[in-house]
């Protein structure tokens, strides 16, 4: 019973529908007709002396651009007019559904009176999902702004960050900069700014592991972090040694990301699968593990063997919009693949033009995954012990892009700096 | 169903035995011995590569210096012999309550095996709600710290404002410097960074009225801004003229909210009622707009009559700690005034040693409390209402320090400049 009010975010799917930022409204769309309806709360007089202005129904409809706005008391009357055919009451359909990512579920609306209607909660989530996979010019323009800003930033870290700070400084520096220069008043996700043997931890940063740790001179950093703006995220991951300058494994590892994310990137195009993404991916860094000495054989045979997932144990890439892990990854009917590696993937669709994926090869260090890796004779016979090694214990490389899939290609809104990062 | 995770942040009580800052941890103290147990999860392999190593109990004994440590899965067992006297099982205190501030309610612990115990849930809310309302040498310590670093962001955003500049910088600039310079992650609560006429708005700020004006010259802006550090809250409000300069009105109304605070500091220590307090404070605002020309007739008869209430509404000030509005206001037998003003006192206390509260009075000018005010015949022969004129829609002026109550009088914590603000 803690009495720490967070800052209210807008549910995504209503942010989509209707852009509002107030908590506490309802929303209706006439499918029909797709006329636009707004029902706001009759807020109490004290309202005005805490919170603000109390506003009518015409100002949200201004403000948000509907045809019609009502408070909430009025909305089964209103409903039962704007919808109704020959006289019945029209079908509502409600929102209910599971994010096949996170496991959260939205509950359908309840209000009074709305007994008297007939439901549908099956039918609205799946095509509402599915309208969100591809995005609207709107919303490309938003993603492309929050992507702007979000590269600037880390731009602004970049060049501030300096052995003897502490990870935390950096993720302060970040928000700073999206929100005074770019009015992102929150971060898509919680900044993970990763030093050291750190970047081999892939959700670093959460309350148990609070960004919290002194860079050392020689240490890499792994920044994944993304400025939210009218609830639209930017991902983006910038890998870097603090000091500047690379030691010659480290420049190995980093080289090797980098080719998986340019050749993913110069790959994609609407038909191709993000399975093949993925593994295209693995294979690149795989290439340059093996050129670099860390690895040895065939790298058509560790493919075989799942070599890849030893080094990147998640996704290539996933959806990015209203939801930093978009809605739509697995529409209902299709599967999650069982492999190691592609497991993880978010999504394993065919890419189509108007697609957002994040495109984030990385390559880590893990003690718990190379420990059974060593021990298994199936991939321990492609791993150069004595120069891994070397690497044990550095962490590890991630490079995000956020990308837009085109209509003969893709557009990378991520404006980072990839080459040279190093000196 | 948003994929919107947020920072996990402590409950406030367990925080306040335990001080752990991980989610998903059990606590037991054997109230006989004072022996205090931790419990942690069992957590899958998969966390070792994205959330982190993972830790046995006695790495949490350490960490926390508790005196012993298990898994959640021996939590049944251990208890039974933690507490066990005569070979009977011992009764386990449950935490269930109200937070008689935010409305919010804890639910008693539950796993699995609990139900050979026999639990008590109506006897250790009170108890520890009472505990927490007197602080602790090291809980005074805490708050010093976050008070130190909170004065000095304050003090740095006052020099940087400028008008031109948006609401939300101030903000950015608050959070970055506790952040970076004092390692708060979290602020105590949504910043309100209010200028010109949003200064009426007691909690300006959140998402319908996200700090997004741009700032004139001429305005009076209110910065309400605290840094957490450990879960330990500061709550310090700043008013100042952004360009430096108080008009004549604006330094009527500083120094009347000033007059307030400092009768205030000046009279409190233990024995003294928080009720006389914030009559105190009511009555040195009205002499000051009495004596500005804003107000005619007797104070005495003003305060009879609740004028205090209409140029200060909310309550001159709470007890504060791991809360920003901490537990213990209104132990249960007590009850809330039901004056006007006095009815919005978050606590009716009379000040004990150890207590730690802010000092908040605030005069503004809310067109919805000023109408009525000046439409009601009891009210309105006090109000010069031509002068007042010139102080409608210019918002309102609060300053607020935390201070705690010692042996003979009280030590303020905020180190913010009060005396001179504009020039
Ligand atoms: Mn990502
Ligand atoms: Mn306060």
């Amino acid at each position: 019973c803690t009495d720490h009010e967070l800052l209210f975010r807008q549910e995504s799917y209503f942010a989509y529908l209707f852009g509002v930022s107030e908590g506490g409204f309802y929303g209706a769309v006439d499918v029909k007709t797709g006329a636009s309806t707004l029902f706001i709360p009759r807020l109490p007089e004290k309202y005005a002396v805490w919170m603000g202005s109390i506003e009518p129904p015409s100002f949200f409809m201004r403000k948000y651009e509907v045809d019609d706005a009502a408070y909430i008391d009025e909305m089964a009357d209103m409903l039962a007019k704007i919808g109704s055919r020959e006289g019945e009451r029209p079908v509502l359909y409600l929102l209910q559904g599971l994010n096949t990512d996170s496991g959260n579920a939205c509950k359908p609306a309840d209000f009074k009176g709305i007994e008297e209607f007939t439901t549908d909660v099956e039918l609205l989530h799946p095509v509402l999902s599915e309208c969100r996979v591809t995005k609207t010019r709107q919303e490309l323009d938003l993603l492309r702004y929050v992507c702007r800003v979000s590269s600037e930033a880390h731009v602004e870290v970049m060049r501030k960050a300096r052995p003897g700070m502490k990870e935390y400084e950096l993720e302060s520096l970040f928000h700073h900069h999206v929100y005074t220069h770019g009015g992102c008043r929150l971060c898509s996700y919680t900044c993970v700014c990763a030093t050291g043997h750190n970047s081999a931890v892939l959700h670093y940063g959460h309350a148990g592991a609070p960004n919290d740790r002194t860079i050392n001179d020689g240490d890499m950093a792994l920044l994944d972090m993304g400025g939210e703006y009218h609830c639209y995220g930017a991902d983006i991951t910038c890998s870097f040694p603090v000091n500047g300058k690379f030691t010659e494994e480290q420049r190995v590892v980093y080289e090797g990301v980098l080719a998986a994310q340019n050749a993913v990137i110069g790959a994609m195009r609407p038909g191709v699968s993000w399975v093949d993404m993925h593994r295209l991916a693995e294979r690149k860094i795989l290439e340059a593990l093996l050129k670099g000495g860390f690895l040895q054989g065939s790298v058509d045979e560790m493919m075989e063997h799942h070599v890849g997932a030893v080094f990147m144990p998640h996704g290539l890439g996933h959806l990015l919009g209203l939801d930093t892990h978009d809605v739509g990854g697995y529409p209902s009917g299709t599967k999650r693949p069982s492999e190691p590696g592609l497991q993880s993937l978010r999504t394993a669709r065919t890419l189509e033009e108007g697609m957002v994926l994040t495109v984030e090869p990385g390559c880590y260090f893990i003690e718990a995954v190379l420990g059974p890796a060593l021990a298994d004779p199936a991939t321990s016979r492609f791993l150069v012990k004595d120069n891994l090694q070397r690497l044990r214990g550095s962490g590890g490389v991630r490079l995000e892009d956020d990308v837009i899939v085109t209509s003969d290609g893709c557009e990378n809104m991520t404006k980072c700096p990839r080459e040279g990062a190093g000196g």
